[in-house]
Protein backbone atom coordinates (compact mmCIF):
# COMPACT_ATOMS: atom_id res chain seq x y z
CA UNK A 1 0.00 0.00 0.00
CA UNK A 2 2.99 2.20 -1.01
CA UNK A 3 0.10 4.41 -2.41
CA UNK A 4 -1.64 5.45 1.10
CA UNK A 5 -4.86 4.15 -0.50
CA UNK A 6 -6.72 1.85 1.22
CA UNK A 7 -7.53 -1.14 -0.42
CA UNK A 8 -11.37 -1.13 -0.11
CA UNK A 9 -11.54 1.83 -2.01
CA UNK A 10 -10.32 0.75 -5.11
CA UNK A 11 -12.71 -2.16 -4.99
CA UNK A 12 -15.48 -0.12 -4.17
CA UNK A 13 -15.04 2.67 -6.93
CA UNK A 14 -14.16 -0.53 -9.47
CA UNK A 15 -17.57 -2.23 -8.58
CA UNK A 16 -19.37 0.98 -9.03
CA UNK A 17 -18.10 1.77 -12.30
CA UNK A 18 -18.75 -1.68 -13.33
CA UNK A 19 -22.65 -1.39 -12.78
CA UNK A 20 -21.98 2.30 -14.27
CA UNK A 21 -20.49 0.65 -17.66
CA UNK A 22 -23.49 -1.99 -17.87
CA UNK A 23 -26.04 0.71 -16.79
CA UNK A 24 -25.30 3.30 -19.63
CA UNK A 25 -24.59 0.76 -21.92
CA UNK A 26 -27.40 -1.48 -21.71
CA UNK A 27 -29.94 1.29 -20.59
CA UNK A 28 -29.00 4.54 -22.04
CA UNK A 29 -27.67 8.00 -20.04
CA UNK A 30 -31.23 9.07 -19.03
CA UNK A 31 -32.41 5.61 -17.83
CA UNK A 32 -29.35 5.42 -15.60
CA UNK A 33 -29.58 6.48 -12.45
CA UNK A 34 -26.75 7.09 -9.38
CA UNK A 35 -29.35 5.16 -7.24
CA UNK A 36 -30.00 2.39 -9.48
CA UNK A 37 -26.38 2.29 -10.02
CA UNK A 38 -25.32 2.01 -5.88
CA UNK A 39 -28.14 -0.73 -6.18
CA UNK A 40 -26.33 -2.52 -8.58
CA UNK A 41 -22.81 -2.38 -7.16
CA UNK A 42 -24.34 -3.31 -3.41
CA UNK A 43 -22.84 0.33 -2.05
CA UNK A 44 -24.83 3.16 -0.63
CA UNK A 45 -25.37 5.96 -3.37
CA UNK A 46 -23.32 8.40 -0.88
CA UNK A 47 -20.39 6.10 -2.05
CA UNK A 48 -20.97 7.04 -5.99
CA UNK A 49 -21.07 11.03 -5.33
CA UNK A 50 -17.76 10.71 -3.27
CA UNK A 51 -16.08 8.79 -5.64
CA UNK A 52 -17.76 10.16 -9.03
CA UNK A 53 -19.35 14.08 -7.88
CA UNK A 54 -21.94 13.34 -9.93
CA UNK A 55 -24.08 11.39 -12.70
CA UNK A 56 -21.92 13.10 -15.47
CA UNK A 57 -19.04 12.69 -13.75
CA UNK A 58 -19.82 8.87 -13.27
CA UNK A 59 -20.59 8.70 -17.17
CA UNK A 60 -17.26 10.59 -18.04
CA UNK A 61 -15.39 7.82 -16.00
CA UNK A 62 -17.41 5.30 -17.68
CA UNK A 63 -16.78 6.46 -21.44
CA UNK A 64 -13.37 6.02 -20.87
CA UNK A 65 -11.99 4.00 -24.00
CA UNK A 66 -9.96 0.98 -23.75
CA UNK A 67 -7.74 2.32 -26.72
CA UNK A 68 -6.03 5.74 -27.04
CA UNK A 69 -7.12 7.42 -30.68
CA UNK A 70 -3.52 8.81 -31.57
CA UNK A 71 -2.61 5.15 -31.40
CA UNK A 72 -5.67 3.91 -33.65
CA UNK A 73 -4.60 6.73 -36.15
CA UNK A 74 -0.82 5.13 -35.99
CA UNK A 75 -2.02 2.10 -36.83
CA UNK A 76 -4.34 3.06 -39.74
CA UNK A 77 -1.63 5.29 -41.61
CA UNK A 78 0.93 2.54 -40.93
CA UNK A 79 0.49 1.03 -45.12
CA UNK A 80 0.07 1.79 -48.18
CA UNK A 81 -2.50 4.48 -48.54
CA UNK A 82 -4.39 2.88 -51.53
CA UNK A 83 -6.08 0.31 -48.56
CA UNK A 84 -6.30 3.10 -46.13
CA UNK A 85 -10.14 2.42 -46.39
CA UNK A 86 -9.73 -1.31 -45.76
CA UNK A 87 -7.81 -0.82 -42.79
CA UNK A 88 -10.17 1.73 -41.02
CA UNK A 89 -12.65 -0.98 -41.23
CA UNK A 90 -10.11 -3.75 -40.17
CA UNK A 91 -8.96 -1.44 -36.76
CA UNK A 92 -12.38 -0.26 -35.92
CA UNK A 93 -13.81 -3.80 -36.56
CA UNK A 94 -10.92 -4.94 -34.29
CA UNK A 95 -11.62 -2.32 -31.69
CA UNK A 96 -14.99 -3.24 -31.06
CA UNK A 97 -14.82 -6.98 -31.40
CA UNK A 98 -12.17 -7.20 -29.02
CA UNK A 99 -13.85 -5.81 -26.13
CA UNK A 100 -16.29 -7.71 -24.10
CA UNK A 101 -19.93 -6.64 -25.31
CA UNK A 102 -18.62 -3.62 -26.91
CA UNK A 103 -19.04 -1.92 -23.05
CA UNK A 104 -17.66 1.39 -23.65
CA UNK A 105 -18.17 2.37 -27.31
CA UNK A 106 -21.89 0.96 -26.78
CA UNK A 107 -22.43 3.23 -24.22
CA UNK A 108 -20.95 6.05 -25.74
CA UNK A 109 -23.56 5.36 -29.07
CA UNK A 110 -26.57 4.68 -26.77
CA UNK A 111 -25.27 8.05 -25.34
CA UNK A 112 -24.53 10.09 -27.94
CA UNK A 113 -28.39 9.44 -29.62
CA UNK A 114 -30.19 10.46 -26.24
CA UNK A 115 -27.67 12.90 -24.13
CA UNK A 116 -26.14 16.02 -26.18
CA UNK A 117 -23.13 15.95 -23.73
CA UNK A 118 -22.38 12.31 -25.30
CA UNK A 119 -23.21 13.27 -28.35
CA UNK A 120 -20.41 15.77 -28.36
CA UNK A 121 -18.15 13.78 -27.03
CA UNK A 122 -18.39 11.35 -30.11
CA UNK A 123 -18.31 13.99 -32.52
CA UNK A 124 -15.15 14.90 -30.77
CA UNK A 125 -13.05 11.93 -30.26
CA UNK A 126 -14.25 10.34 -33.58
CA UNK A 127 -13.65 13.25 -36.06
CA UNK A 128 -10.75 15.65 -34.25
CA UNK A 129 -8.92 12.64 -32.57
CA UNK A 130 -9.17 9.64 -35.03
CA UNK A 131 -11.03 10.90 -38.81
CA UNK A 132 -9.65 14.32 -39.41
CA UNK A 133 -6.29 13.28 -38.54
CA UNK A 134 -6.25 10.44 -41.09
CA UNK A 135 -8.18 12.47 -43.59
CA UNK A 136 -5.04 15.33 -43.66
CA UNK A 137 -2.25 12.60 -43.31
CA UNK A 138 -4.41 11.03 -46.71
CA UNK A 139 -3.60 14.48 -48.20
CA UNK A 140 -7.13 14.89 -50.28
CA UNK A 141 -8.96 17.62 -50.16
CA UNK A 142 -11.30 19.03 -48.36
CA UNK A 143 -10.27 16.84 -45.30
CA UNK A 144 -13.09 18.26 -42.58
CA UNK A 145 -15.94 16.48 -45.24
CA UNK A 146 -14.36 13.68 -45.98
CA UNK A 147 -14.24 12.67 -42.14
CA UNK A 148 -17.43 13.27 -42.12
CA UNK A 149 -18.70 10.68 -44.87
CA UNK A 150 -16.13 8.13 -43.12
CA UNK A 151 -17.92 8.78 -40.02
CA UNK A 152 -21.20 8.24 -41.70
CA UNK A 153 -20.01 4.41 -42.84
CA UNK A 154 -18.42 3.63 -39.62
CA UNK A 155 -21.19 4.76 -36.94
CA UNK A 156 -23.73 3.18 -39.61
CA UNK A 157 -21.40 -0.14 -39.65
CA UNK A 158 -21.34 0.17 -35.86
CA UNK A 159 -25.09 0.42 -35.61
CA UNK A 160 -26.24 -1.99 -37.42
CA UNK A 161 -23.54 -4.96 -36.44
CA UNK A 162 -23.41 -4.16 -32.48
CA UNK A 163 -26.75 -2.44 -31.66
CA UNK A 164 -29.81 -3.46 -34.48
CA UNK A 165 -27.75 -6.82 -34.79
CA UNK A 166 -28.65 -6.70 -38.93
CA UNK A 167 -27.81 -9.96 -40.85
CA UNK A 168 -25.36 -10.53 -42.09
CA UNK A 169 -23.54 -8.11 -41.47
CA UNK A 170 -23.59 -8.76 -37.51
CA UNK A 171 -22.01 -12.05 -38.09
CA UNK A 172 -20.01 -11.23 -40.90
CA UNK A 173 -16.26 -11.61 -40.28
CA UNK A 174 -13.98 -8.87 -40.74
CA UNK A 175 -12.30 -10.03 -43.46
CA UNK A 176 -15.78 -10.15 -45.59
CA UNK A 177 -16.57 -6.46 -44.45
CA UNK A 178 -13.35 -4.97 -44.66
CA UNK A 179 -12.80 -5.19 -48.52
CA UNK A 180 -16.55 -4.14 -49.21
CA UNK A 181 -16.94 -1.49 -47.01
CA UNK A 182 -13.09 -0.24 -47.06
CA UNK A 183 -13.89 0.21 -50.69
CA UNK A 184 -16.50 2.69 -49.72
CA UNK A 185 -14.38 4.92 -47.07
CA UNK A 186 -11.57 4.53 -49.52
CA UNK A 187 -13.50 6.74 -52.13
CA UNK A 188 -14.83 8.90 -49.65
CA UNK A 189 -11.18 9.37 -48.28
CA UNK A 190 -8.83 10.13 -51.12
CA UNK A 191 -11.89 9.77 -54.34
CA UNK A 192 -13.24 12.57 -56.29
CA UNK A 193 -16.31 13.66 -54.25
CA UNK B 1 -70.13 14.66 -35.14
CA UNK B 2 -71.65 11.68 -37.11
CA UNK B 3 -69.15 9.19 -36.34
CA UNK B 4 -70.76 9.12 -32.97
CA UNK B 5 -66.89 10.13 -31.31
CA UNK B 6 -67.41 12.84 -28.56
CA UNK B 7 -65.14 16.11 -29.76
CA UNK B 8 -63.01 16.01 -26.51
CA UNK B 9 -61.95 12.61 -27.34
CA UNK B 10 -59.81 12.92 -30.51
CA UNK B 11 -58.12 16.29 -28.70
CA UNK B 12 -57.29 14.32 -26.17
CA UNK B 13 -55.80 11.60 -27.85
CA UNK B 14 -53.69 13.97 -30.03
CA UNK B 15 -52.57 16.03 -27.51
CA UNK B 16 -51.14 12.49 -25.42
CA UNK B 17 -50.27 11.28 -28.43
CA UNK B 18 -48.19 14.44 -29.34
CA UNK B 19 -46.26 14.40 -25.94
CA UNK B 20 -45.69 10.81 -26.11
CA UNK B 21 -43.71 11.61 -29.52
CA UNK B 22 -42.11 14.72 -27.80
CA UNK B 23 -40.75 12.50 -25.37
CA UNK B 24 -39.83 9.10 -26.91
CA UNK B 25 -38.06 11.76 -29.73
CA UNK B 26 -35.94 13.38 -27.19
CA UNK B 27 -35.25 11.46 -24.26
CA UNK B 28 -35.56 7.64 -25.40
CA UNK B 29 -38.15 4.77 -24.77
CA UNK B 30 -36.54 4.06 -21.24
CA UNK B 31 -37.21 7.35 -19.97
CA UNK B 32 -40.41 8.29 -21.12
CA UNK B 33 -43.11 7.40 -18.78
CA UNK B 34 -46.50 7.25 -19.36
CA UNK B 35 -46.80 9.64 -16.20
CA UNK B 36 -44.54 11.72 -17.64
CA UNK B 37 -46.37 11.87 -21.08
CA UNK B 38 -49.37 12.74 -19.00
CA UNK B 39 -48.54 15.86 -17.14
CA UNK B 40 -46.68 17.21 -20.46
CA UNK B 41 -50.49 16.84 -22.13
CA UNK B 42 -52.22 18.14 -19.03
CA UNK B 43 -54.14 15.35 -18.91
CA UNK B 44 -54.91 12.64 -15.90
CA UNK B 45 -52.50 9.72 -16.48
CA UNK B 46 -55.25 7.05 -16.34
CA UNK B 47 -56.19 8.60 -20.10
CA UNK B 48 -52.95 8.18 -21.36
CA UNK B 49 -53.78 3.82 -20.03
CA UNK B 50 -57.74 4.48 -21.47
CA UNK B 51 -56.08 5.23 -24.90
CA UNK B 52 -53.53 3.71 -25.18
CA UNK B 53 -53.25 0.33 -22.81
CA UNK B 54 -49.17 0.42 -22.32
CA UNK B 55 -46.56 2.02 -22.30
CA UNK B 56 -45.74 -0.22 -25.45
CA UNK B 57 -49.39 0.76 -26.95
CA UNK B 58 -47.97 4.11 -26.66
CA UNK B 59 -44.65 3.33 -28.56
CA UNK B 60 -46.08 2.03 -31.24
CA UNK B 61 -48.71 5.04 -31.87
CA UNK B 62 -46.07 7.04 -31.53
CA UNK B 63 -44.29 5.36 -34.22
CA UNK B 64 -46.04 5.51 -36.36
CA UNK B 65 -44.60 6.82 -39.99
CA UNK B 66 -45.86 9.73 -41.96
CA UNK B 67 -45.24 7.38 -44.82
CA UNK B 68 -46.19 4.45 -46.56
CA UNK B 69 -42.84 1.94 -47.47
CA UNK B 70 -44.80 0.73 -50.61
CA UNK B 71 -45.18 4.25 -52.00
CA UNK B 72 -41.37 4.44 -51.28
CA UNK B 73 -40.30 1.70 -52.90
CA UNK B 74 -42.66 2.37 -55.40
CA UNK B 75 -40.84 6.33 -56.00
CA UNK B 76 -37.29 5.01 -55.74
CA UNK B 77 -37.37 1.95 -58.12
CA UNK B 78 -39.30 4.33 -60.94
CA UNK B 79 -36.23 5.44 -63.07
CA UNK B 80 -33.26 3.96 -64.21
CA UNK B 81 -31.46 1.19 -62.29
CA UNK B 82 -28.12 3.07 -63.02
CA UNK B 83 -29.08 5.80 -60.62
CA UNK B 84 -31.28 3.63 -58.18
CA UNK B 85 -28.74 4.81 -55.60
CA UNK B 86 -29.21 8.28 -56.00
CA UNK B 87 -32.64 7.78 -55.84
CA UNK B 88 -32.57 6.21 -52.31
CA UNK B 89 -30.75 9.03 -50.92
CA UNK B 90 -32.89 11.85 -52.15
CA UNK B 91 -35.82 9.91 -51.05
CA UNK B 92 -34.85 9.22 -47.70
CA UNK B 93 -33.40 12.86 -47.16
CA UNK B 94 -37.32 14.04 -48.58
CA UNK B 95 -38.97 11.94 -45.81
CA UNK B 96 -36.47 12.87 -43.29
CA UNK B 97 -36.10 16.69 -44.21
CA UNK B 98 -40.07 17.25 -44.83
CA UNK B 99 -40.92 15.78 -40.99
CA UNK B 100 -40.71 18.69 -38.97
CA UNK B 101 -38.16 17.87 -36.16
CA UNK B 102 -37.97 14.47 -37.58
CA UNK B 103 -40.20 13.57 -35.03
CA UNK B 104 -41.41 9.68 -36.04
CA UNK B 105 -38.17 8.82 -37.31
CA UNK B 106 -35.80 10.39 -34.62
CA UNK B 107 -38.18 8.52 -31.52
CA UNK B 108 -37.42 5.36 -34.03
CA UNK B 109 -33.98 5.50 -34.28
CA UNK B 110 -33.54 6.51 -30.64
CA UNK B 111 -35.99 3.58 -29.61
CA UNK B 112 -34.16 1.03 -31.47
CA UNK B 113 -30.65 2.06 -29.88
CA UNK B 114 -32.18 1.11 -26.14
CA UNK B 115 -34.96 -0.98 -26.79
CA UNK B 116 -34.87 -4.70 -28.53
CA UNK B 117 -38.72 -4.26 -29.62
CA UNK B 118 -38.38 -1.13 -31.39
CA UNK B 119 -34.74 -2.37 -32.54
CA UNK B 120 -36.87 -5.09 -33.94
CA UNK B 121 -39.46 -3.12 -35.47
CA UNK B 122 -36.71 -1.05 -37.35
CA UNK B 123 -35.28 -3.70 -38.63
CA UNK B 124 -38.48 -5.20 -40.12
CA UNK B 125 -39.41 -1.37 -41.60
CA UNK B 126 -36.22 -0.76 -43.08
CA UNK B 127 -35.22 -4.25 -44.51
CA UNK B 128 -38.66 -6.42 -45.05
CA UNK B 129 -41.18 -3.25 -46.42
CA UNK B 130 -38.08 -1.17 -47.98
CA UNK B 131 -34.44 -1.84 -48.28
CA UNK B 132 -34.98 -5.77 -49.70
CA UNK B 133 -38.04 -5.25 -51.65
CA UNK B 134 -35.43 -2.81 -53.80
CA UNK B 135 -32.63 -5.03 -53.82
CA UNK B 136 -34.76 -7.94 -54.78
CA UNK B 137 -36.04 -5.43 -57.88
CA UNK B 138 -32.41 -4.51 -58.88
CA UNK B 139 -31.69 -8.21 -59.63
CA UNK B 140 -28.52 -8.40 -58.06
CA UNK B 141 -27.39 -11.63 -56.47
CA UNK B 142 -27.41 -11.48 -52.49
CA UNK B 143 -30.10 -9.23 -51.76
CA UNK B 144 -30.10 -9.56 -48.45
CA UNK B 145 -26.67 -8.62 -47.63
CA UNK B 146 -26.80 -5.71 -50.17
CA UNK B 147 -29.87 -4.64 -48.37
CA UNK B 148 -28.06 -4.98 -44.72
CA UNK B 149 -25.18 -3.00 -46.66
CA UNK B 150 -27.44 -0.29 -47.95
CA UNK B 151 -29.39 -0.11 -44.09
CA UNK B 152 -25.63 0.19 -42.81
CA UNK B 153 -24.65 3.93 -44.96
CA UNK B 154 -28.54 4.86 -44.51
CA UNK B 155 -28.56 4.40 -40.64
CA UNK B 156 -25.08 6.17 -40.55
CA UNK B 157 -26.69 8.89 -42.41
CA UNK B 158 -29.42 9.85 -40.34
CA UNK B 159 -27.30 9.51 -37.11
CA UNK B 160 -24.52 11.66 -38.40
CA UNK B 161 -26.89 14.24 -40.01
CA UNK B 162 -29.90 14.43 -37.19
CA UNK B 163 -28.55 13.22 -33.98
CA UNK B 164 -25.39 13.71 -33.94
CA UNK B 165 -25.34 16.77 -36.56
CA UNK B 166 -22.41 16.22 -37.68
CA UNK B 167 -21.24 18.85 -40.34
CA UNK B 168 -20.84 19.36 -42.66
CA UNK B 169 -23.28 16.44 -43.42
CA UNK B 170 -25.77 18.24 -41.54
CA UNK B 171 -26.39 21.21 -43.21
CA UNK B 172 -25.85 19.92 -46.28
CA UNK B 173 -28.32 19.79 -49.46
CA UNK B 174 -29.94 16.96 -50.24
CA UNK B 175 -27.91 17.77 -53.95
CA UNK B 176 -24.75 17.37 -52.19
CA UNK B 177 -25.24 14.48 -50.45
CA UNK B 178 -27.02 12.32 -52.91
CA UNK B 179 -24.52 12.02 -55.94
CA UNK B 180 -21.65 10.84 -52.97
CA UNK B 181 -23.49 8.88 -51.08
CA UNK B 182 -25.97 7.20 -53.99
CA UNK B 183 -22.75 6.13 -55.54
CA UNK B 184 -22.12 4.19 -52.42
CA UNK B 185 -25.73 2.89 -52.76
CA UNK B 186 -25.37 1.96 -56.26
CA UNK B 187 -22.48 0.26 -55.68
CA UNK B 188 -23.65 -2.24 -52.89
CA UNK B 189 -26.85 -2.50 -54.55
CA UNK B 190 -25.72 -3.38 -57.57
CA UNK B 191 -21.79 -3.77 -57.92
CA UNK B 192 -19.70 -6.67 -57.00
CA UNK B 193 -19.41 -6.87 -53.71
Amino acid sequence: MTTGRRPGDSGTRDAILAAAKEGFATQGYAATSLRGVARTAGVDPSLVTHFFGSKDGLFEAALALPVDPAALVETVLGGPTGRLGERIVRTFLLVWDSTPGQGPMLAMLRGAVSHEDSAAKLRDLLLRSILRPVAHAAGADDPDRRAALLASQLIGLAVTRYVLRLEPIASAAPDELAPVMGKTLQRYLTGPL
